[in-house]
């Protein structure tokens, strides 16, 4: 079973807005077994949806599209579906109702008549109810193809999604099932990684399939089993995982879409009722955003000081300016020092701090492009290492946030549970 | 002047990764007057990848594609275009110099065959060397249409689009020009906005067109000029502009694309030499993020305490346990020290704080979901609204970072610069 989604906005045509919806429905529809066949991004533009409708009428059993759908005059998308379908608008009370509650009970102001205008739905059209927005969901068949409008707002697009679109699917359509399994390992670069499994890699059964997801600092392997008996495809999946780690045991962190490096850490931490906190440098707040975007962070990330400036390291960290005139804001004694003052303040057994050169330029004297103190303060001591992680910034900043959390995790498993 | 962006990938339709590689090279094409008619995600599959390659040709003038270059098995795209131009994979010596010289580099260990095989290229097409990666980029014209094949890694494409396709296209195209201009408000709700506007929106000249971008809590109206004559579009575009600003400059916080409200807020700042800290707790770091993703921002803001829990309100912030007991954590009590007391320890001129219960759950006897304070510590006083965001919990997050950064700025604008 097949799905296209389209996107219909300009905004993200000229690059204004990243589109996050057909991510989240993608993945919605691939736990379900619903396989995603292609992502669309077209204009505002009638004959633009139209001829993208036409072309994807029984090519695929469901196309999803989101955008359009606002009260106002450049939100063309329900006139043109409704013109599609040949159908005509007509007001449903039920919606006019829920808009009515939603400006009047929000706004407190009375509802005008592009509220008033939201109500308006294709007489033939399947209401998805929006309890979070104005713009109502709408799901029409043609033929052998179900078109789904929804609106662009993300929070909306996800609850009608997530409580109406996923449910009847499910209700109404036989899937296959897929199961997939991703292996996240640190340290070493994909043709490396890829050389190591080669074997392994050949062997794979014919319904299985790997991907290589290359980032700084770590590559993600994801096994993809198709198939109709869901036991058959976890047997597979979790066989090969197992001969998988005999190769590559000792660059493997973690499994699985939530297991993050963050993810374990997280549990790692709160297994030995320990707490970390970071002092942030070049790194500008990366590592305690990806701690804290952890549910229950608050277990064991106390927090975090961002501390661009050298000002802010010696008032808000307490670093001696001594100590940064004499070796440097990027020094192996500036870095320790954060880590240690970072731990004191917020009282926390494990502190990170990083201090480097994220580019695009160096000052002269200064430390080169690239550059990278990472300090690591454990309920024992501190240690810190200095790296060149080349350019541009956003890879050294990726790194150094992927390589801190590599020698945080070693150092936190010394430890007993 | 047409193209369209192509990703390839698997990642993408299963919803694992977004695709921020499209909106980036979009934004760039826009820049220099290039249209993009579609962006188009498709998966890892020869048969797929041709059938979409043949379905663009002599469509658009340039087909942009991403994804698939890296060394392993998974990645097809440059065997397949190849294909496409019935061309032969060629080893190109500058690239296998340069592959050489970084995994021997970086990776301080000998290069394998997988790396090898990324210094071969399709012997008719144009390089464009990729000074941060191993795979190089590929031009290739094929009729009418330049196809262009990129490595997906975005640091990798993004050095790339600055530094060889866009300049490269510029020499060899004629382009129209496209003049955007945004204009950002807040407090008012899309179609009262529409409503205010209505008569100006229709008096716009046909070569102008509005688009509506809603928020929670804000609404941007893009302004798009296209023609042959920039001096006359930047000219109807400033004269609507002006007249659209007399009709709701009540609710105009800002213009154009950088000018977010955090941009402002850092000019605002820096303009009358005062510094902002943010205490977070239903939040979580947002408001912190969206000051510190403003370069220079470490000129102005000193850091932020992200407090999930009591635990961490006390002891991070010295919140007294008596008043969290008295009032409960969600309280105007509880804001208001937040407030105060991350001004006093980081020492700035202002400070935010929030505290809510975003959900998605509410304890008995507990505020309840989209229940919010926000307290805003000034050098004179401190102030606490109270707030009712609804649900769900994104909403909520991002309701209470706008509200906060609107109810800052307001409090801001009273210093003479």
């Amino acid at each position: 079973m097949k799905a296209t989604i389209v996107t219909i906005g300009d905004e993200i045509l000229i690059g204004q807005i990243v589109d996050t919806n057909s991510g989240y429905i993608a993945k919605a529809l691939d736990k379900i077994g619903i396989q995603t066949h292609e992502m669309l991004s077209i204009s505002d533009d009638k004959q633009h949806i139209l001829t993208t409708f036409a072309a994807l009428q029984n090519q695929v059993d469901v196309v999803i599209i989101t955008g359009g759908l606002g009260p106002t005059k450049d939100d063309i998308t329900k006139k043109t579906f409704c013109e599609y379908f040949n159908d005509e608008l007509v007001v449903n009370d039920e919606v006019l109702a829920h808009v009515t509650q939603l400006i009047e009970g929000f706004y407190k102001r009375p509802i005008n008549q592009l509220n008033k205008d939201q109500a308006l739905v294709p007489s033939r059209c399947q209401i998805l109810f929006n309890a979070v927005g104005t713009a109502p969901g709408m799901w029409m068949k043609k033929e052998h193809t179900v078109f789904i409008s929804l609106p662009g707002v993300p929070y909306e697009m996800k609850h009608i999604v997530d409580h109406q679109i996923i449910p009847k699917l499910v209700r109404e359509y036989q899937r296959p099932y897929f199961v997939h399994k991703t292996i996240l390992t640190y340290g070493q670069g994909e043709s490396m990684v890829a050389e190591r499994i080669e074997q392994w890699e050949n062997n794979l059964p014919e319904f299985i399939k790997l991907a290589y997801l290359p980032a700084p600092g770590r590559v993600r392997l994801r096994l993809t089993a198709r198939g109709t008996d869901p036991v058959v495809l976890e047997k597979a999946i979790a066989d090969n995982v197992e001969s998988l780690a005999q190769i590559i045991g000792d660059i493997i962190v973690g499994f699985d879409e939530g297991e993050t490096i963050e993810v374990m850490i997280g549990q790692q931490l709160m297994a030995r009722n320990k707490t970390i906190a970071t002092a942030e440098s070049c790194t500008g707040g990366k590592i305690a955003q990806l701690l804290s975007s952890v549910p229950g962070a608050s277990n064991y990330f106390k927090g975090s000081v961002v501390s661009y400036s050298t000002e802010a390291k010696i008032k808000v960290l307490g670093i001696d300016s001594e100590l940064i005139a004499q070796f440097g804001v990027v020094s192996a004694e500036v870095a320790s020092a954060m880590a240690t003052q970072v731990q004191k303040i917020l009282q926390t057994d494990f502190a990170i701090a990083t201090t480097g050169n994220a580019g695009p330029t160096s000052e002269p004297g200064k430390a080169a492009v690239g550059t990278v103190f990472i300090a690591l303060a454990t309920p024992n001591d501190v240690m810190v290492a200095e790296f060149d992680f080349g350019q541009p910034r956003e890879k050294v900043i990726d790194r150094t946030a992927n390589k801190a959390l590599e020698m945080l995790q070693k150092e936190i498993l010394k430890f007993l549970p």
